[in-house]
């Protein structure tokens, strides 16, 4: 189990995958900020707060966590850590709620990276959504991609899937396509990093190329994800910065040249709906997305 | 270096993937016939003839090429493989001379898998065109795709690029989307393991996600494959049989199912044209595909 101790240790474990998935980022970056005020005081806890803050740069949760906790007018942020990290519970579960009349009450689904509990600090997203639905009662089973070059698909979705009891095959990722075409995949559907006003999505590489498939196909494309992980501000995804990782992640021959971006944007038009604690929003998303920003914090109203 | 020195070495060499690449399967197939009939006769060659031929299920060249050396009415076998592995050398030749008009003076392309001299015997089919065009002059650079899960791509394409000094960068098979997307690729070049005579293409696992992600950006697709491969038969690819491999090629931990077919089928319409020793073939193919099966062989007739 990783634990973070200073500051250092915290952006460390965010920038190298110690925790990974946009959700869970943003809570434990809260829980960041919360052990630099312990620690830290003044400029110095600011430039704490921007170091998390940018420790990767495409989740939006992230900077929304710390932004969010650094905004608690009383100073106790370790409070509004573990608000946000209830609340990331409980958004969970009402994600999985809304995907389930989604979902055939028998067929194949495939999913990309991972997006369970291993990547929310809840219950996950579509993974989450996915293990809502067998539970309540659909027999699906799962096509689960590796996802090169890190392997969370193989690493992580099958260990959860197992867990969970859902039956579930591994691919490769470049055989989601012939996947599509060979084995009745009812849906796909995956998590988001960030999602622009117009519903383009920025997630793991290989989510765009699983969205060209499955609209060469026919196949509906979801995408499940909180309202902390949509930047109202950004137009489209052309404004969403793109990691770049390490050649080492996967080349064999030290001298050979490697692009290596970590996520990919998918296009809007490509995403046949959105699955949020808020339920599904469906296009056109110029509007169903700005609504979506003006919806009260129900969370925070239930609290009082 | 790789030396069979029995039926069952040739048989093995072959599926264990110690040969690889449809052409260079044909070639070895066809010398392992000339070995077998050193060791053996009657019932026990014909029986080492069917071993061989059956050892891959995908590549037509195999059984092209058993075939081939088994009608050699003198029973010279040795002289036949020779013969198939000159023409196969003077064949990657004629596809590198047929492809340059097709690339770009300057420009990135991409593609899949190994089609080089380690996979043909000869120079290469659509990496040989690769390698033939950034000859003639052209200022072209390559995006390779690793090729999970034997990772071809990243072990032997890379290498082969290398070493004909042509500009490289290695990707994970996920980004090829992307790449398009954001890399300004002139085209997509991938060889073929067995092509049926609507133009339906079985290759190496991930072509058919290649190519739906090239039609989406309006990339051309090109397919360069010897005469050989092409299965006149075959009305479409639904006839071809896809190899599925073992289950520890891929995954990591030892309960997991997985689903690992080592080819998927392109369908031709994704398919913008054909490079062969005879030229390039255009739609509609099902008039141009048997149009090439009835060419004569200029090869055998230069012999003479």
């Amino acid at each position: 189990m990783l634990k973070a101790r200073s500051v250092d240790e915290v952006v460390d474990a965010i920038a190298t995958l110690g925790v990974r998935g946009a959700p869970a980022i943003g809570v434990f970056g809260a829980y960041g900020c919360a052990l630099a005020a312990q620690q830290l005081s003044g400029t110095d806890l600011e430039l704490a707060f921007a170091r998390i803050r940018e420790a990767r740069p495409t989740a939006v949760n992230l900077a929304w966590a710390v932004d969010r906790v650094r905004a608690r007018a009383d100073g106790d942020y370790l409070a509004e850590a573990r608000t946000i990290h209830d609340e990331q519970i409980e958004i969970d579960r009402l994600i999985g709620e809304s995907a389930i009349e989604l979902f055939p009450n028998r067929g194949n689904v495939l999913t990309h990276c991972n997006t369970g509990a291993l990547a929310t600090a809840g219950g996950g997203t579509a993974l989450g959504a996915i293990i809502a639905a067998y539970r309540s009662g659909k027999s699906i089973a799962v096509f689960a991609s590796e996802t090169r070059p890190l392997l969370q698909g193989a690493r992580l979705t099958m260990y959860e899937l197992g867990q969970a009891g859902v039956p579930a095959t591994l691919i490769v990722d470049s055989a989601a396509a012939i996947t599509m075409q060979q084995k009745d995949i009812a849906l796909v559907i995956v998590g988001a990093d960030r999602i622009a006003r117009n519903g383009d999505v920025a997630n793991k590489i290989g989510t765009y190329a699983h969205a060209i498939a499955a609209a060469h196909h026919g196949i509906p494309f979801y995408v499940a994800a909180p309202r902390s992980t949509f930047d109202f501000s950004l137009a489209s995804g052309e404004g969403i910065p793109i990691e770049e990782r390490r050649a080492e992640e996967v080349r064999i021959a030290e001298e050979d040249r490697v692009y290596n971006p970590a996520f990919d944007v998918t296009p809007g038009r490509l995403v046949t709906a959105f699955i949020t604690e808020y339920g599904i929003l469906r296009p056109p998303y110029f509007e169903t997305i700005p609504d979506l920003e003006t919806r009260p914090n129900f969370l925070a109203a239930r609290r009082h």
